[in-house]
């Protein structure tokens, strides 16, 4: 602590509040004990002094963006150190005729966004927390979002990053061509690797240029959940490739309109909301309305954009309509498109067998799931991670993955030897250990220790 | 010897001409000495047994698709076996409704996409090689291709990959469906690893649908090659995205021309060829047009589709056109696209120093340049490694890479630390360690020893 105050002064915060928030993310899962300290960096240096300190004193360190993770990835527990990179904010470069940004890792997903737009070019990854996440807390997540099926997630979108290693050394990984092989791509293995391989201080972001045309934003109305996710199967078996196509289960729905005070939906309804763009966008969304109709969807299209913006925050309430309902553990299952409808009856079968309600939401497009565990109190009951252990074998036997664009974290580490089998869990820690050989970097997140 | 030949049957080839055939590969390059073997490998199990084999015995071994690789990748040497997966070239499955297909590694690229199209889908990666290289030295070059600016690399384009250690391990990295973090991203890492982390025996491709709309073929003639490359970078700031943009200086397309017997292109010419495609394929192309033009393009627009593969053959031609001259190395560094007029530069003031032509081809529209030494006989002259390793130093300066897409393999070995820094190098050889702890995986290549 002597050295870290010595280093870096006023940057070190030690003040209870600062300590109790940095315990804790928006999973609302807390670690325990209190944390050594809050380290507010600064610049590069800041970061690679307090590595430098931690190495000497194999301290662990938890970097950390803006605190809205939902796997408990930034959670930082007693004897740790919070390295926070919120701080680090700037947009250091544009560059719209090579299609790249360099940016340091704290700024925010959105604020980004603002400044690029007046460029004519904007970074993809667009996570539901975009207006609050970082793009470095994206980077180590390896975030996803509604747009993932059209327009790529964060790994189709990093060019490059900056990494402190645990020793404190700096390395820049990638490159700023479009195209670039030189040696092992370890930009992408650093991309939702969670913090356990080094800190990342700065990337170089690959752009697309404003999608030119117009958008078109239109809903569908189905009987129920499994009827809807065989309309949004049949939608992307038809070709057409939608910007967002959203998926609400009836108990979604209902608990949305009561939060904004909407007409109620009718008993048991399950709602696909979509949106095209670009120069086709029209011709599109009238492909798309045949489908659904052609499903058994009731179908409306927004007049406009601003009608449109309105369809699409039912989807964004979600999580604020969720919250209101109790505490909730949201669950991130991703599967092959087609296995859309059968991950749905599976969560039917999981809440009939549990005796629980499990609200789901979906990125249909892309197939990943969000089920929602809602429960009182502040600790996930046992019976809770029984059904989401079900949950995750399910999305498993159905070809899908426990996390699509969540994170491992503290959460779901238990499970992740499942999915990789015994062998594969052996070697990625071991290529983690190699960036940090006293495994003092985000200690027992991801890898259970 | 007896080893394999015990567990391995005929498929274990000694015969002195598969023994020279895999000494190369389209390099011209070839190892020293004579290998041990040649495996043809026909299932996942006989791979396994390969590397059990070859780690008992610690015995080096060379993966190999169909030998076209342009870095001397899969040169197998003295005392080496020479593991082919040629022989491995079924497609195991396709599913356009969730845009994948399961391949074994030794499928031919165009072999696989004629396949994909009766389902209305393909495999975007399309190195000028297609038509003869297979979808597992495509990964494990990370091949790139004329299509990347807009359809992307093989990084892009691969979901999971089947994996045989040096232990003789099968491990399956990566997913099946669109989104996916679970763990590193091992996948990725895989991808351009050329060999040194495992043997490719499967991979999960991610496809698209085949583009629909029409496609406009163009040609823009320019003086020179600056002026060339000045437009080429016009139109990627004009915000249109070309499917195809390929630039040839004045030397290839003469050379072409005269290989193709076509009339001589006014001397000093150099030629933009671009290709549009998608439902707006025609306004784009109206809109590339008029830039061509101002930049100081003489314009032609293709009539129909049949005088668009005419114009695109010119291209196509390149590779022949070269051999006509002499021996050829081909090179291949990659610059942001801004930086395609200064690097053009830097080629011209570097044959002036060295009395050396260098015909220049490149993928303007993604900023990859393949400069051509040509010269006579087997070896390549000290001359000439020195003007190309001061073409390497230069792409380096301007922000680019020593390889966009054909990897480091033997021929680059020694420039690699060059652009990775000596921390990184490290680094990398550490996590190819903890593949293969005894170095039996492709030696020599990627790494120098």
């Amino acid at each position: 602590m002597a050295l870290l105050r010595a280093e870096l002064g006023d940057r070190v915060d030690t003040s209870p509040d600062a300590l109790a928030a940095v315990r804790a993310d928006k999973s609302g899962h807390a670690s325990d004990g209190t944390p050594l300290a809050v380290v507010h960096a600064a610049s590069v240096s800041d970061v690679q002094a307090v590595m430098r300190i931690a190495t000497a004193t194999r301290t662990p360190v938890v970097p950390r963006g803006a605190g809205t993770g939902l796997a408990g990835g930034a959670n930082t527990g007693g004897g740790e150190i919070a390295l926070s990179l919120r701080g680090m904010d700037r947009l250091l470069e544009v560059r719209p005729d090579d299609l790249l940004a360099v940016v340091e890792p704290g700024i925010v997903n959105a604020e980004l966004n603002a400044l690029l737009e007046p460029h004519g070019v904007w970074w993809a990854p667009d996570p539901a927390s975009r207006a609050i996440s970082t793009v470095g807390g994206n980077i180590a997540t390896g975030a996803g979002g509604l747009l993932c099926a059209k327009y790529g997630v964060v790994r189709d979108a990093v060019l490059g990053v900056d990494l402190v290693l645990a020793d404190g050394r700096l390395m820049h990984l990638g490159h700023r061509s479009v195209k670039g092989v030189t040696g092992l791509d370890l930009t992408s293995l650093v991309i939702g690797s969670e913090g356990t391989l080094g800190v990342v201080v700065g990337a170089t972001l690959k752009l697309r240029r404003l999608v030119e045309g117009e958008r078109v934003t239109l809903t569908a109305l189905f009987d129920g959940v499994r009827a809807a996710a065989v309309a949004s199967a049949a939608v992307t078996a038809s070709g057409v490739q939608p910007a967002i196509m959203e998926l609400m289960d009836a108990r979604c729905l209902a608990a949305v309109h009561r939060l904004l005070s909407l007409p109620e939906p009718p008993p048991g309804a399950a709602q696909l909301t979509i949106q095209t763009d670009g120069p086709v966008a029209a011709a599109e969304a009238r492909t798309i309305a045949a489908v659904l109709t052609a499903a058994g969807g009731t179908v409306s299209v927004a007049a406009d954009d601003a009608e449109g913006e309105e369809l699409l925050a039912v989807r964004r309430s979600m999580h604020a309509a969720m919250e209101s309902l109790g505490t909730t553990l949201i669950e991130d299952v991703s599967v092959p498109r087609s296995a859309l409808p059968a991950m749905f009856d599976e969560i039917a079968r999981i809440e009939r067998k549990y005796g629980l309600v499990i609200p789901t939401v979906a990125h249909s497009g892309d197939g990943n799931l969000h089920p929602n565990f809602v429960f009182e109190g502040p600790d996930v009951p046992p019976i809770v991670w029984e059904a989401a252990e079900e949950v995750f074998r399910a999305a498993l036997e159905l070809g899908g993955t426990l996390t699509g664009e969540h994170g491992i974290g503290v959460l779901k580490r238990r499970w992740l030897a499942d999915e990789l089998g015994d062998d594969q869990w052996q070697l990625q820690r071991e290529i983690a250990r190699v960036f940090d050989p006293l495994g003092i970097l985000n200690p027992g997140k991801v890898f259970a220790a």
